[in-house]
């Protein structure tokens, strides 16, 4: 091997450049240091930093990337979403179309979608809207629920790697879990209906619905009114995946009624929630600011070194979002 | 086998009363229902009720039962506590000392039990009081706590039925789990500290103290600031078994400090906790209304079938109270 040829190899390493998106929870310094304690071979630049080489930009690891931005690398290799979605890139009309798209999965980002679903069933269970009510007014408000974990029908909309990591744990706690999926899933250790006969079906046989489907047109407001109709008396939602899947209105009718008895959402339409929306205050609604599941640095870092080791080695990296099946 | 000794048998029979406690949840009607579909072959009278023949009360199923109410039943047989606790009815003085009295202990209300422990310790893993703060205020407060349940250590503080329920419980979740009782328990299936050292042991290694200790004088304020210093800093308390084991001031004390981060309490030292009690708006502890583990009449009336049983043969009932053990 030459030295010349040496030389060339080792430039061509160091220019390889990952963008990623840095605020005050995440800064430029914290990511440099975490590549470099991960052994990776990149130099990390601030997406957003207008005086770098945008030729040299081979990976970007990102959310909510300014719109426009990524067209502007002409030697993009890799997009690595910062959230187990990639809508927030997606949205973006200039997309480059041929530059693969990663998506965030860790052990940790799943486990925290778990420990989240598995609160927020226990939560429907229980009343504990009823519960937060009571303290809110100073009133001892004993009451009993009668049925266990073990009594209480959980179905899963979306049964991704998220899906599944929920449904297990919801299944060691004591309850009755199935799932449901677009497509036939003969292979899930999660009883899985399929279609739109098994979305139904499986409304009809939950006492909970967790929503955790993927972003897409054709999912939205997939739980609506006549999910709820479907659904025994009382029954709870949970939205861990986007705030358009769910139809608000419809959600909030239903709860008036009491054909819905609580529901936990983690995701609303609009984000943040406007502070004068009902759904606030609404006694039945427990509504918390899309954290069920947020990526550590540590963990994301750590992912996107595999998936960039994978496109260095010119191998196919895992966790590709898929655009024609839109997830 | 004489007719007239036949006619005596069934009049014994016939003469076995259980005295119930009742209230507008638990009507005598519905108590004497639930009793005749058990098959049991018992007359079921209000324990309150005056008109009752006190000499032909065998069996007591109550809770909170007047003082002095008990000791006025000659034949009693069997006292059977509608809660996992016996102190509402030990703290009588005039409580018959040689009636053997069984503690309520149903699947139900295990499940109950583990149920609202793994809510509480997920509550207080993800920050659920800053959670429901930022709703009451409509923060949209996007915070992140990278930690998982396989990240938090929980100490299960009495590993009685309840004890081992939660904790058998919590592991299935992914929590480190270890108890502490008062005696040595080599045969647990949960590593279980003992003593005095053992519990500054366990308080060292806890994120989250989950207290289900028996009532007893011995126990009362065993959960102090002297425990609260020697764990992480922002850890939890959760306490399930009686106000007087939490000594509430430290308690306070601790949160002020940010020693310890969170408290859920499902009960506390008076109950009703008084309107005016500065827990109901603490922004660090959640308040239930001692309601983690109620057994429904069906449940109670079950096992109480099944305690009768016993004694009608002669057996010894299962679930007794030791009185020299306290527990």
């Amino acid at each position: 091997m030459s030295n010349a040829k040496t030389t060339k190899q080792n430039e061509d390493q160091v220019q390889n450049i990952v963008a990623v998106t840095c605020n005050k929870f995440a800064p430029l310094a914290e990511w440099t240091r975490l590549f470099e304690a991960a052994g990776a071979n990149v130099r990390v630049v601030d997406i957003d930093d207008a005086s770098i080489e945008v030729e040299d930009v081979a990976y970007a690891l990102c959310f909510r990337p300014q719109p426009g931005r990524l067209a502007q690398f002409p030697n993009l290799q890799l997009i690595i979403s910062l959230g187990a979605g990639v809508d927030h890139l997606t949205a973006d009309p200039s997309l480059p179309d041929t530059v693969p798209i990663a998506r965030m999965s860790t052990d940790q980002t799943r486990d925290q979608m778990a420990d989240y679903v598995a609160w927020a069933c226990l939560s429907l269970l229980r009343d504990v809207p009823r519960m937060m009510q009571a303290q809110a007014e100073h009133q001892w408000d004993h009451f009993s629920i009668g049925r266990t974990a073990h009594d209480c029908r959980v179905g899963i909309l979306g049964l991704g790697a998220m899906g599944m990591s929920a449904a297990t744990c919801l299944e060691k706690i004591g309850f009755q879990v199935k799932g449901w999926a677009s497509r036939a899933r003969p292979e899930s250790a999660i009883a899985c209906l399929w279609g739109e006969e098994g979305l139904q079906q499986l409304a009809a046989q939950s006492d909970i619905l967790v929503c955790m489907l993927p972003s897409s047109p054709a999912l939205s407001g997939i739980v609506d009114q006549s999910l709820f109709a479907l659904m025994p008396r009382g029954a709870g939602i949970v939205n861990v995946a986007r705030g358009e899947h769910v139809v608000i209105p419809d959600l909030l009718a239903a709860l008036e009624t009491g054909q819905l008895g609580g529901a936990v959402l983690d995701v609303t339409p609009q984000e943040p929630l406007p502070a004068g929306d009902p759904l606030w205050d609404h006694p039945r609604v427990i509504v918390t600011p899309h954290l069920a599941s947020v990526v550590s640095m540590s963990a994301a870092v750590g992912h996107a070194h595999t998936l960039i080791g994978a496109v260095e080695r010119r191998e196919t990296p895992t966790h590709l979002f898929d655009r024609v099946k839109g997830y």
